[in-house]
């Protein structure tokens, strides 16, 4: 590419990224943010359309500068400049006739205290404010462009999820499953990687877990928890074998272009205690409840003591999200990262609004038998919430 | 486990923990740190055994308490302590007679500046000493302990890899070559993730890289590049159908306990051209040079020059690591996570000392044909390195 370089946002692109950018320069508007330096994979991809390596520069009245470090492959135009390290910033920007203004924002929940000492060292902006929670507000609220790619997400991860029952044999471990389960998911074009916010999500592709192993609490931030396979990775699938009378739930992650959804289904082996099967049943109701009632305006707090009181209606609280160890939470918004905003928990008070899209999963750990629930992704639509995972919620028999 | 708590770390693992403490402390002793605060995830784990959601805390004296927030299971001992939130940890240690010191170090390569600003403040150290380097430091020389279970990866590794060829098809993509790959690798106990350090190595289970995709660059701080599948991912396959006269380069990752062997192979598919096979056996030529010359003592920036001679006597020099985009390296600590210390470049004069584990990858890209050579993860002993990655070398022939 020494000769042809290439164009960095693409034409197809170009309205996307003026759309995002405006949504955050909206967000940035009401904040003490005179510009920002995004630096977060997630929020150079979201901004740009691409991971590189390197900074955007954005300013109240939405100028934009991409400084490029690596790769060296771009066209050079006015807005998107080659740089070997953020030192060269200022006097990129000085060039173009950019002046830094005092209080340029960084993203303070990202950035380690050794890259944010570096950077605002490099920008003179000591002290700045943070703007993370400003990108995640932008991020909640998604264009049509971004639903549509997480509309096909959905469509392969159901692709893939309709092959589980002829990829179960009996006496398999629930990691054997898990394994023919990636493999279908990568040849569907599934990335194989799960893009999070923060430290407490480290997983592959997800979670399979089966029976007893559902109630070993995980230390991560995970609804459901399992030993796994090591005690470096305390999480899902631990290698025993799936024995009649359990249930495995399959929470396996739909990331095919930098956008995902998140999707469980459970299926049973054999026959289960009818508690299970009550359990699957009160996640459907929850679900049937909140796509009708998780309307604009809605306080997401609300959707949680909605699901609540169905629980408690059927006695069921005690296994709800968990049974050795339970967490207050239904629900998270999904996109690029698996655990955007909002989450959905009794004291979250954040609005719902139109093009949110929204991951919700009533699970219960059942003691014996194990996980049982569903888990759809949804866009929050003018009339309720519409389902982008579709696929039959029944607890079906393997055997 | 409401009744039934764990023991915290197995009695197998006790000696080994305080080795691996006894480690840190002498590094704490040459630092200004009189005690450290440990919470990154690689790190939580290197001093426990497991991975948990807490602190670890340790003073000069090698007095040390774990801080668990999650999960609630371990049986409460003199040093294991639950908690729900760091602003707990004072109090708890002052029931316990332990007066914080002045000088409290934070691991500063790591923590956000979010995660920093709250544990600072609930410890009561602002501006504290950065004691991630010390950490890497005490890492990067291992134990016997974690040298087996290295030599256990590289025999896990070389069972998968022994499987390539029979995975391989004509006219099948890269991708699905390495689907199948990974497939194998998880069957054979891969846990299926790459723990790194930074936010530039980004990747699931590993890369593939097959003819003219090897020119690709990528943002990435991996050796290799490809354009990979998305934007939103460039590195590795990139679903082009492998074609005769092309190499493929096989670099998965060889996670099977918590610790990781790092392992390349490079398969031609027919015949490729002569450059590719020279340069293939100057790759050959250099691990061989460095595995008898590579002593206690030497500075790693002499590995690299002496690779350099070797490259340069064969006038290999603009295909090697890398051709459109070249990085001055050849290989990297590796253990716990994938890029330890020391990297090996040009200015590195970290000194080897006996039992690091260093994966060497003089690599090469040939246009038109694609990477090749290979890579070894090896043991620094007293006479020379000790391959732990044991696999035939040559450039056979997948066809």
């Amino acid at each position: 590419m020494s000769d042809n370089k290439y164009q960095f946002i693409s034409s197809e692109l170009r309205h996307e990224m003026e759309l995002r950018l405006f949504k955050v320069v909206e967000q940035m508007k009401d904040s003490e943010c005179q510009a920002i330096l995004v630096s977060s994979n997630a929020n150079i991809y979201y901004l740009s359309g691409r991971f590189f390596r390197g900074y955007i520069y954005i300013n109240v009245e939405g100028k934009t500068y991409y400084f490029v470090i690596r790769p060296d492959v771009f066209a050079t135009e006015d807005d998107v400049v080659a740089i070997r390290k953020p030192e060269q910033i200022p006097d990129m920007l000085a060039e173009r006739g950019v002046a830094i203004p005092e209080s340029v924002g960084l993203e303070l929940d990202d950035l380690t205290v050794s890259d944010y000492s570096r950077l605002s060292k490099a920008m003179g902006v000591a002290d700045g404010p943070n703007c993370s929670q400003m990108l995640r507000n932008a991020r909640m609220v998604k264009t049509p462009y971004e639903i549509r790619l997480m509309k096909e997400d959905g469509g392969h991860q159901a692709a893939a999820y309709r092959r589980i029952p002829r990829l179960f044999k009996k006496d398999m471990t629930d990691l054997e499953l898990q394994v023919e389960i990636e493999r279908v998911l990568r040849l569907e074009g599934s990335l194989g990687m799960v893009r999070t916010s923060g430290n407490l999500m480290e997983i592959n592709m997800g979670s399979v877990i089966n029976g007893e192993n559902a109630d070993n609490p995980t230390p991560y931030d995970f609804a459901m928890g399992g030993a796994g396979q090591s005690d470096s990775l305390p999480v899902g699938a631990d290698g025993e074998i799936m024995k009649s009378g359990t249930a495995v739930m399959i929470d396996m992650n739909g990331n095919f272009n930098g956008y995902q959804t998140d999707m469980t289904r459970t299926w049973r082996i054999g026959e289960v205690a009818e508690l299970a099967q009550k359990a699957h049943d009160c996640s459907i109701a929850i679900l049937r409840e909140l796509e009708r009632s998780a309307l604009p305006g809605v306080e997401v707090c609300e959707m949680y003591r909605r699901a609540m009181e169905i629980v408690e209606g059927e006695g069921l609280s005690k296994y709800f999200m968990g049974h050795r160890q339970q967490v207050a939470f239904i629900g998270h918004g999904v996109g690029i990262q698996l655990n955007e905003q909002p989450p959905i928990t009794p004291k979250n008070k954040v609005r719902l609004q139109e093009n949110m899209t929204l991951a919700i999963e009533p699970k219960f750990v059942i003691p014996g038998v194990g996980a049982v629930g569903v888990e759809n992704t949804y866009v929050v639509r003018p009339d309720g919430l519409e389902n982008i995972t579709i696929f039959p919620e029944n607890l079906e028999n393997l055997l």
